[in-house]
Order: C-alpha cells, then structure tokens, then sequence
C-alpha cells in the first residue's frame, strides 16, 4: 500500500496507530525531525465478530518504514491495551523501553513467553524521571488508574511540548498511596503545553469519579457483616487496586486468601513480588488447602467478574469447578461492573450463584465498584491543569472523543484547535498552526490462537463468510497448454448444504464450472488466475441463484 | 473579661474571632509578632431563636485589644458572611482594606450608607495580587463560588505560609469566566504551606459539586421549552453567577426583564455596572412597564426562593404584591435548593403558587442549582494541592469540620496535624510543632433592627425569657438611710397572667416583696442590688412554686 506523510523540519508530527476511534492497542506516535517517540503498545481484545481471533494489534508499517527514527518506546502503565502488543511491537521496532515498575514486571514476562527477553532494552522509569534524546526529552509524571504506577508522558520538543496523558482518573485517596502528581502537570502545564492528547473513555460521564478509597470502605464494611461463610471476590485480575483492597480487607477481618484464575494467580506473584499486594506467606494458601480451612477464615480471589464462561467463577456456578464447589453459605461479591455485551453473561452467573444458595453481592448499591477512569470534571481538570493550545481526545470510541472536544470547548480551547482524528492520521504542528500532513495505513492487524502469525483482515473476512454460508471447493486438474481437463471438476462442500440431499445442485454446478473453464481455457492467453476467478464467479452466481447463499468459493485447481 | 493569649516570637498565631462551630461571621487572624492580617469580615444571619436581632458579627475586643498590630483586613469575596460586618470592624479597628472589584463595590456600598466611605481605605486587589507589610506578605489567588471575583488567600510569614482558602468549589467551568488558578495553587503548595484554612461547608458530601455550566445548559432547556407564559425566576440575589445565566437566557429567548426584591435590584445594579452582568438597557424594564410586555417575552427576576415570607416571590404566590399578579401561564423556576429550616416555608409557597395555576420548576431533578462550595472530591483536591504541614477545617458546623479532618487524614495528614478548633482558640505554630497559646473571649455580638447597638447574649436570653414566660416588673420607693418602703411595692405583668384573673397571685406576691425588702434593709449595710436581688430571687421562687412559670422579674426601685 502506498501512503504519503510529510513532516516538515519545523513540524512536529503527532500519529496514532491505534486507539482513536476505539478502546484499546493505544499507540501514539511523536515525530520530530529524524526522531520518533512512540507511547505504548496495546492490544485490542476482538469483539465478537472477529472469530477465532485472540487479540488485535496496529500495523506497525509506518513505524517499520522510519524504522530508523524510532527512538524508543515508552509505556504509560501496566494494562494490556497498553502493553499486551509489546513483543509484537519489539519483533518489528527493536528499541529501548521505558516503564514503571509494574508494568516492566509485566513486560519482563510477556517477553520471556516469547524468548525474546535477552534481546530487549529495558529502562525503569518513575514519577518525575526525564529521558533525553536528542532533539526532544520524556518527562514522565504520575497519574492514578486501576493499577500501581501509572504515568502520562510530556513530551519536550523545539515545537512544543506534547502531553499524553495515559489512562487516568484523578484519585486524590488512591489506596496505592501514589497519588497524581498534581504539582509536575501544573508546571508543565505553566511552562506551556502545545497539545494535549488525553483519555477520552468515561467522556460520556458527567461527574468525578469516586477514589479507592470510597469502595474501599464499602469493601471493608462488606466484609464486617459477612461473618459466617467464605467470600468469593471477583474482579478484573488488571486491578491491582482492588486486589489490594480485597487481600487488606481479608487480612483485617482473619481470612486467609487463596487465588483462582491463571491471570489472577499471575497478578498475585507479581503484586507480592513488588510490594503492591500485602499478603503475608501465612495468609495465602494452595488451592488444595481451601479445604482445611474454617468457610468463615477464607477468601476466595478468582476471576470471572465478567461473566466468561472460561473463568473459574463461571466454572464454580455451573459446578464444574475442581476445587471449589458452591454451599448455601458462600458470599460471592462482584467487584467490577459489567462491560457492556457481558450483561447477559454475568446475569446467568449471577443467577447460577443464587440458585445454588450463594449470597450476591453485586452493582452500584453495594459501592464495591469505581472506574479506573476520570469522568467529566476529572477530564476537566486536566484540561485546566494544561491548558493546552491543541486539544486532541484519544482513547476511545468517536462518540466519546466528540464528548471530550466538546468539554474542551467549555474550557475556551477553540473548536478550530481540537482535532479528532483516525489512526493513521498525521497530524502537523510548527507551533502555531496546524495541518494534517498526511496518512499512514493503520488497519486492525489480527493475531490468532497460535499468537504468531499477522492475519489481515481477508482471513476474517474469510472466517465470517464460512461461518454464515460455508465451504465450497472445487478440484479440477488441467492442462493449459493442450486446453485438456484432466480430471474433474469436482466440488466438496462444507458447512454450505448437505452433499447427499443435493444432487442436482452439484451435479449442475460441476456442469457450470465445466463450461467455464472450457471458456476460458479457449480464450486469449488463458492462465490459471483467470480460470480461479471465472470459476468463482460463475459458481457464485449460479449458487446464489438457486440458494440465495453465498458460501465462499474456494478452486483448487492442479495445474500440469 | 480577662484573658490570656501568647504567643512567641518565633511563632505564628492563627485564630479564628468567627467561623468556627458555625456557618457564618467568617473573621480570622494570622499574627506574627508585631503584625495581624485579618482575613474577612463577616456576619452571621440569626437562627430562629435570637428574637428580634438581624444580625451577628464577633467580638473583636481582641483585635481593639491589640489595636496597634492589625495591619490590613483582607477579604476574599462578596458574600455577607465574609464582608457583612465591615462597617462594625472598621468602626472597631480602621485599617487598610484589600478586595476584589465586587467586593469592593459592595463594600463601598454598605460604608457609604453609614456614612463610612471616606474613612476607609479601600484597596482593590486581582488574582496574583502581592501585598507586602512588613514581616508578612498576602497573596490572592482565584477560586470559584457562586459570585464573580473570589480568592483564597496565602499569607507568607518568616514562620511559613499560612493558606486561608476563603468558600470554593473547583469550577472548571464557571460562567464568569474566572477559572481556578490552579497553577498559583499548585505552586504555593509546592514551595510549601505550614497551615491550610479550608472550606468545610460541603464537607459531607462525597461528591464533586457540578459546575454551573451544567446548570446553564439546565436553564436554557427550559427557556427553550417554555414557548408560551411569563418566566418567573427565583434565586438567592447573593448568587450573582446565576443571575448571569438567568439574564443571559432571558435574552437569547427574547425576554425583557424586570427585577423584583430589594436585594436582587441592587445585585442588577452592580452587576452591570461592575460587567458581570450583560443586560442591555434595551432589555431592562422598569416594574411598572411588565403590563406592557407580552408575556412570553419576560422574564421576572425575584427575592424569595427561600420562601422568605416578606420578599417578592411569597408576596406573588398570595395574591399580596402590587405590581405582578399570579396568572394561569406563568411558569416560576426556583434556582436554589431549601437551606435546612426553610423546606417548610418553601414548599408552602410552591403550593400557593401552583393552587393559582402556575407551573413551578424546582428540585434537583430539573438540574437548576447547584452549591457554590466545593464537595469531598474538591477539598480533597485542596488538600492534594495544598499538601499542607498542619490543617485546620474552617466555615462550618462542627460535624463538618470533623468529616473534614477526616478527608484530610485520608490524604496522609495525621490526625495530630489537624486542628478543631473554637473561635477564640490560638494556634500557635513555629514551623515544627503546634500548640494552643491561649485563647480571647469571641462570644456573638448580636446587631438589632437600629444596626447600631451592640447588645449582648443576656439580652438576647432575655428575650427567649420573656417569649416563653412573660415579664413581672416589681415597683417601690425606698428610703434606705430611714428603713422605710415609701411606695409599693407594686407589680404589673405582661405576658405572664392576666393581671385581673389573678388579683390573689398579685397580692399574695407583693406581700412577698414586701417582707423581702424589710429583711434586706434590717440587715447589715443594705445596698440597692442587694434588695433588687433578694426580690428577684424570693418573687421567682414563689410564682414558680405557684404557677410553674418563670417570669423575667424586673424590680424599678427608686432610691430616695
């Protein structure tokens, strides 16, 4: 694919490769001159028509194609639309990384899964750090998310300063005791931001989203009433917070802890391993021992939380879990709320849990559950803190990144100054004025189970098509050049109609095919492309006509 | 009375002369040796038991006391209770005072009709402003409220920087254009704060306050959609930002106004004169020319929406008011929520005005009101900005300073860096440690309708005696050198018991004093008080024993 971008050499150029128009494999490029920073590198988990698909990440030709400009990698925080594309990412654009704590013991491991590890340049920054290139510099300052060390990233260059701000609430009671650096976002935002790119996800809420420490008191007074049975705890194994509150909580009231869900056992060695989770040697237990201890002693960790039919919540209500089986006097609570599609699935857990005896406590009533991302006034207050002289929403879907340019608005930042762009748009700044300078290709690109090969958006196509109509392939041997066929056309069908029960059909659509490679075999300098698309043409036709299908068509022709 | 206070040297001394267990009369003081800042200048509006008073401002025998040392009166905003008693305290101690433009303007009001004006020292400051004394110096930066034009103050001693927020709310979006300054914020709390003062009124509730644009967006649905009928609209004349919007809709809907209440005419007056309000002359009627306005084209500007029984509105709902008689159409928005204590009388003026046809738009449900001070989310912020070394809740009831403390104990200040102090309490702090280095009498002094007097809580106790039990007054003429009762001893009651019904009560009590005051005088070097308290004592024992009342007793003796 062909694509022109060109920056000037007083321009600073400002892309993403993923995350506008979208939640998920954020990606965001500075260019200045010969360097590129690049923020993050997330994946995107498909949504429900992308079969057979693990997880979407961004076409990394631009970056590849300047593959010489990029300088390094920096990382926002520890989530997976933010790191998960990592080695991905590195295959491509081998660079220095730079993150948090947390997020580079997630790195470190997704990177060894990958045997890649020993090839990686791996930095750790925090609060306050500044990493100088040569013409621009990262400043890193910390934000508060759902998770333990989290940034946004202000971005020095001779043009301005570009601020990204990562995932981010404004949680001035974090139950990390890392609280936002209010301090550093107002001197950037003093010393002068030229344009902000900031998260777009909870635009659509008008209000300040509740701290930690606000489900924290709710948690702990859950866990005062529920004296009697064992507490099941489901969130997202992403929420370092929450697991913290939960694992707290437990401590104070005597529980001790055993973890359910591979991703949640991983949250739990990494988050003892870094002084993120407070839970004793004596307080957490093998999933063997659940047994040994008294229903009112325990809490039970497990992920779930969102109703996956996979996870070990949904196993337990369906009582098909090893280990734990349900009793009338467990107390299940759903720290989380559903992400919309899920609803349906966490009602049918939440009322397998019911049927089974289980008390639930679920929903915004029970104060168990915040956003780990800032609403309206948080947005607000961002907004004010930089006050930016371009605004550029990101993270999100367009209807959230129109919200937040329109909140931008009520803070004076001329319409004309806010730009809500596609992945793959470049957009230009020279310090005062602004044009879009181009666009790079940024389709989805598609990683399947083996979590290896680049599926493009043909083989989804693809797999949406058999899903609906089905396989048919058609064999043929020919010889070109004596304008023979040697055997065949024959046709195999799967998932289209039934062989047997159609006779006719098929026989007829061998005769179709017959003919057009005859016909196209007796045309002007035949080839074999040419004979695959008439095949597939004229079967389509024919089939669609007598079945008002349209399986795909797939000729296997041998050619001698 | 005598009191102690002091404090070192080395020490600043912070107190509050009003503020403090109360909402209202906000007057505090920052000493560093031989200098006082006073910081507002405010009174209280009475609560229900203080007959017949209009209004209570402190006691500033402690700033007369200390006369020498009160520098400057600094004043944060506009509101009553922060300048309401300015003429009291320049009369008391006559310094220099600094004010924002609308302040300013409505303090040279209140001067001017006391005929103070041209003994004051009137100062105009702006956000940013410095004002150097010499040991301290005061900083104004902006906040926001519901009126234009408000600051908080940090006052720079060589001890370190005392920070008096004044009332806010973090209005990121405020429609006086005048947005936090959240740098300066930031950058004092930066180089270091010793002592916050905050703002507790909104202390329990755990919420950001919306903005007032929110509140726009709220009233201008509502023009839209009330094509047809006078708009009546009510608010507190106080809340010169929501006057704005009401006017400014008005005027995008093509409503002339006309103001209605004492107070609202005069917010009009200055806040076009001062530019907060945009309201061409074209559009502004005088109350007689509403009869000559289609209805649909007007808007009324009331007093009353706190169902006050003598301003405008109640007046309107009765039947009672000259100018605006109630009709069918008319549609009357309350932009203002029932302070605690007028739910009853508001609500019986909705009523009225419904049982005469109109449509009442009220409640939280149509959005159109919202706090002027900051909830949870925003004193937190305050404190996170902040990061004070000591704190110390200020503006409000007890239980609100308590959950005060409590917010900030969440944000890491220990319990024993945090101050719930009394009005006439003084911290005295030296840069390390704190202590209480006195404390100066800071009792009400209540200010009746001639608003001159000073008049004291016995008398005010004396008139909660006399609505509850009445009044005996006791006559006699004495002569003492002679030990002889001239005249009487008589009594007239009022209020008490009918004097006729109870001719038996009447005798049998003269009788009683008669024998009081010969026991008095046969004794050893008789005196006037001596009698008149005798009498007070043996009358009040004897008509409570009779009547289970208790009287004020008043003896007028006449000495010859």
């Amino acid at each position: 694919m062909t694509y022109s971008v060109d920056i000037k050499s007083n321009e600073v150029g400002v892309y993403a490769l993923g995350g506008l128009g979208e939640i998920g494999k954020n990606t965001y490029g500075i260019e200045y001159q010969d360097e590129i920073i690049v923020v993050d590198a997330g994946i995107k988990f498909p949504e429900d028509d992308l079969l057979g698909i693990d997880y979407v990440i961004p076409d990394y030709t631009y970056l590849v194609d300047n593959i010489d400009k990029v300088k390094a990698l920096v990382i926002t925080h520890g989530h997976e639309d933010h790191i998960g594309a990592i080695a991905y990412f590195l295959q491509a654009v081998n660079v220095p990384v730079y993150a948090g704590p947390l997020a580079m013991a997630l790195i470190r491991n997704k990177l060894e899964e990958k045997q890649l590890l020993n090839r990686a340049e791996l930095h750790e920054i925090t609060d306050g750090s500044v990493i100088d290139f040569d013409k621009m510099s990262v400043e890193f300052f910390r934000t508060t998310h759902s998770i333990p060390d989290v940034f946004g990233v202000a971005v020095h260059t001779p043009v301005g300063t570009i601020v990204e701000t990562g995932d981010f609430k404004f949680d001035l009671t974090p139950t990390t005791k890392q609280p936002p650096n209010l301090w550093s976002m107002a001197r950037i935002g003093h010393d002068g931001v030229l344009l902000l790119l900031s998260d777009s996800t909870n635009a659509e809420r008008p209000e300040w989203t509740k701290s930690e420490a606000w489900v924290a008191k709710s948690v702990n007074r859950i866990f005062d009433q529920l004296q009697h049975g064992r507490i099941i705890f489901a969130t997202f194994a992403s929420n370092m917070n929450r697991i913290r509150m939960a694992t707290d909580a437990a401590i104070a009231h005597g529980r001790k802890i055993a973890v359910f869900g591979r991703s949640m056992e991983s949250a739990m060695t990494n988050g003892r391993a870094l002084g993120y989770l407070n839970v004793p040697d004596e307080y957490l237990l093998e999933q063997s021992q659940i047994k040994n201890v008294p229903d009112d002693e325990l809490l039970i960790l497990s992920t779930g939380s969102q109703g996956e039919s996979m996870a070990a919540l949904a196993r337990i209500a369906e009582g098909s879990h090893k280990q734990i089986k349900l009793k009338p006097k467990d107390n299940v609570i759903f720290s989380s709320s559903p992400i919309p599609g899920n609803t349906a699935s966490v009602n049918a857990v939440i009322n397998k849990l019911e049927e089974g005896g289980a008390n639930v406590i679920h929903g915004k009533l029970n104060n168990i559950h915040t956003s780990g991302h800032g609403g309206q006034e948080e947005q607000k207050l961002m907004l004010a803190l930089m006050k930016p002289k371009f605004f550029m929403p990101i993270h999100g879907e367009y209807r959230m990144l129109k919200v937040h340019a329109g909140l931008a608005h009520e803070l004076d930042i001329p319409t004309d100054h806010t730009f809500i762009l596609q992945n793959g748009d470049v957009l230009a700044l020279d310090g005062e004025s602004t044009r879009v300078a181009g666009h790079f290709p940024a389709e989805d690109t598609y990683i399947d189970g083996s979590g290896i090969g680049d599926i493009g958006s043909v083989v989804l196509h693809d797999r949406q098509k058999l899903s609906q109509d089905g396989l048919v392939i058609v064999t043929a041997t020919i010889n070109l050049k004596r304008k023979e066929i040697l055997s065949g056309p024959d046709i195999l069908s799967r998932g289209f109609v039934y062989m047997r029960e159609s006779g006719d059909l098929i026989n007829e659509g061998r005769r179709v095919i017959f003919s057009t490679i005859r016909r196209v075999m007796n045309g002007k300098n035949p080839n074999e492309s040419e004979i695959r698309q008439a095949i597939i043409d004229d079967l389509a036709r024919y089939l669609h006509r007598e079945t008002a299908r349209k399986p795909m068509i797939l000729p296997m022709l041998i050619m001698i």
